[in-house]
């Protein structure tokens, strides 16, 4: 048996261990958004670190941030071959609504061949492959094939905050010949995937107030502006009712697609109506003169993902509040600027506000710019080889919708390119109640992490 | 000395007596909208029976129903006189936040020569000034000078919710020639008032419904409705953007107001920018054309109380929500009619409910009408004449923007009209914590019902 079968086969034997130390790790409620998840944050920190420590050989570090902290590893024991910084977190969305789980999301439960669990998908699962691929080499060779940096952090899910200043500060450190991110997600569940771009993003929030304080809508309704009718008229104004963004300048930047780029797209095997159902959605809808799979991937968007004002619970309470909040964020395509969209939004919403209410714009605290890799990068070949070695057929080509600000950080900042090699699919309701990840996928992941691994030393002996 | 000028005396001789009366009913902490006060409404009920057993020759009833008890009393001594029906409460608005108030809701206090008690304004002190004026009445001439139903409720402050089959079932008994409401509150304290007009209520909750559920904002955004967008522009509908409520037919029945209506409104002492900053508003915002407490008293208002869905929580979720919520209340001007306003509101929504979402309207439970009094109703001048005797000026001719159930409800179910008659002020936070009642208010109360009751007696005798 080669080593790579070797290796292969001892992770096959330990499937249901592995899933096992999923379920432990995704128990741990590390919630980033909320402070009082602070102390999961640094149990799901050291539960990382516990786990690559008994990998094998692995040089691990807890290295604070300002924020949660990064868990860093290392093993340099493969002159000649590549190093890749392998980026994945243990941090996860807020679970709620809570009452929409059908079990507990920090209960981790096996229903069908998955396994569910708030951030089992995104990213506790995927991020756990090529810890368990390193044990895997350590314990049949006793070396891994390339040499390896992973670096995992705790912030993705809120905007990954402090990695800039922590890869500006450590690029010694994290000097690689390339990014393989473990997050990220294949396009779906029947055929595989790699991703060549991803969208960028762009937060504000906004406050409108009204009377200084809650009114009685039978005394005052129709004397004073009030909020909510103010913040549906700005909302609303900003898109046109054909769906595209209204906000003067939010295209200017916009690159076109190449009419190869639009075609390869097209040729994807891609089922509208099936899609629809899938999210069950009566019909697309969205800016005019592109395919649904042509505005997720390579159009900007818009999005308000929260509006909120006055009361919300049963009967009725007659009121006329005095503050209407909303949560935008938009996402960007080359060559957008997240700095320069926020600017643009603010000024619109400046621009329009309703007679009598006081507008107050918060930037969000961070923003990524959009990223893609060239098509023909050699690690993308290899990845897509190993990929067509487990699965028995070439995976698709695709794009993201979605931002994973990570691989625009580390180009930005040490030029590196970024590979998502992720095992979760998007369907998996990472951002919603019942987030699962499916088995097969995890097992999937197991062996084409070390395929490619494999791969990427055999390339560098040759 | 005539009766009438003993009656007042006996009544000013008894001040002190009658304050430790409301200081003893004002300690009962009645409080309809909690389940753990039943025995405290019961005990109200029944210091109300029994203060008008012991007022005199009156035949008292404890009429149950569903929820707190009704307390009837009545006197039917004066043939040829009118009979009027005298509507109060005994129950009080919930004390919380206990923590903002100077001296216990329930301890009534005196501190300035005002009252402090939970209920003290809101009714229970407006409500005991008939039944002393009768003790009054009986202990100097035996007898009243007109005939007299008491009607005391103990739902006012959950919405009368009992009251309207109790009217419905005891049409007989409640006969009467008019209602002399003791619940309602005087425009402001400088000036005697008498309110001849309250809008009426029309309530609507509505959901908006895009995909099946919550989706990644990344991913799906752009491609798919967002019912937050959707809502925005379907409020944003409601209102032109005058200020107008753009619903067809919404204006069809209102009745617009007389020349001498207006002029009559426009005399009122009202400074706008008082009002402003009373209120923490900016500007003045509303349907063009009228003066502010026009908007307030005399046009129909579209006004959202509560708005929401997505996110609400700190930092950002990227999310598409499924659904977005908006409650709205309508106020309604004669002739208009609650199920239609709702019918047309409703209409409206559905002719405009933008693509990939679905639209549900629940009607509110209850809605009424507005109602409104006759300028030369015969009891209303009495009134104004009893108000300017006590106080030495004619009372303003006022409205109340907001919406008294129980007027609509006699007009309704008995075709009797209801003079407001309380002495409460609207600035006694009868719905806030320190709620008061103004000593000389008792007082100037206890001289005008009795001038009241006595000019319909002497009116029916001439």
């Amino acid at each position: 048996m080669t080593n790579l079968a070797h290796v292969l086969s001892l992770l096959e034997e330990r499937h249901q261990r592995i899933l096992s130390e999923l379920i432990a790790f995704a128990a741990i409620p590390s919630v980033s958004t909320d402070p009082a998840h602070a102390a999961d944050l640094d149990a799901a920190a050291a539960w990382v670190a516990g786990t690559l420590a008994s990998a094998g050989p692995l040089t691990v570090r807890t290295i604070p941030t300002p924020g949660a902290s990064v868990v860093y590893a290392e093993w340099l024991g493969a002159p000649g071959a590549p190093t890749v910084l392998i980026y994945g977190h243990y941090d996860v969305q807020p679970a709620d609504p809570l009452e929409r789980w059908r079990s507990p999301p920090f209960q981790p439960t096996l229903r069908d061949d998955r396994l569910y669990a708030r951030g089992v998908s995104d990213d506790k699962g995927p991020m756990l492959i090529p810890i368990k691929v390193a044990e895997a080499f350590f314990a049949t060779a006793g070396r891994l094939p390339i040499n390896v940096k992973f670096l995992i952090e705790g912030e993705e899910e809120v905007g990954s905050r402090h990695l800039e200043p922590f890869v500006a500060e450590h690029r010694e450190l994290l000097a690689a010949d390339v990014v393989i991110s473990a997050d990220g997600a294949m396009w779906r569940i029947d055929e595989p995937s790699l991703t060549v771009a991803n969208r960028g993003l762009a937060a504000l929030e906004l406050t409108l107030t009204g009377p200084a304080k809650d009114l009685h809508s039978g005394r005052h309704g129709g004397s004073v502006a009030n909020p909510l009718h103010a913040m549906a008229r700005l909302i609303a104004s900003l898109h046109r009712s054909d769906g595209r963004v209204a906000v003067a300048g939010f295209y200017d930047r916009v690159r076109e697609l190449s009419a190869a780029e639009r075609a390869e797209i097209t040729a994807l095997p891609f089922d509208e109506t099936t899609y629809l159902a899938q999210v069950g959605a009566a019909t697309a809808v969205g800016e005019p003169g592109y395919t649904t799979l042509e505005r997720q991937w390579t159009r900007p968007t818009l999005e308000v993902n929260g509006m909120w004002g006055g009361y919300q619970g049963p009967g009725e309470k007659t009121v006329v509040p005095s503050v209407a909040h909303a949560k935008i964020t938009c996402r960007l395509v080359p060559d957008q600027e997240p700095h320069e969209v926020v600017a643009l939004v603010a000024r619109h919403l400046e621009r329009h506000v309703p007679t009598g209410t006081r507008l107050t714009v918060t930037p969000g605290d961070h923003g990524a710019r959009p990223y893609h890799i060239a098509r023909d990068h050699r690690v993308l070949r290899e990845a897509e080889a190993a990929l067509q070695a487990t699965y028995g057929v070439a995976p698709l080509i695709v794009r993201m919708g979605g931002t994973v600000p990570v691989a625009e950080i580390f180009h930005r900042l040490m030029g590196l390119d970024t590979v998502y090699f992720s095992f979760s699919t998007g369907d998996e309701d990472f951002h919603a109640p019942n987030e699962f990840f499916r088995v097969h996928r995890l097992h999937e992941g197991l062996a084409a992490w070390t395929r490619l691994w494999h791969r990427l030393g055999a390339a560098a002996a040759r």
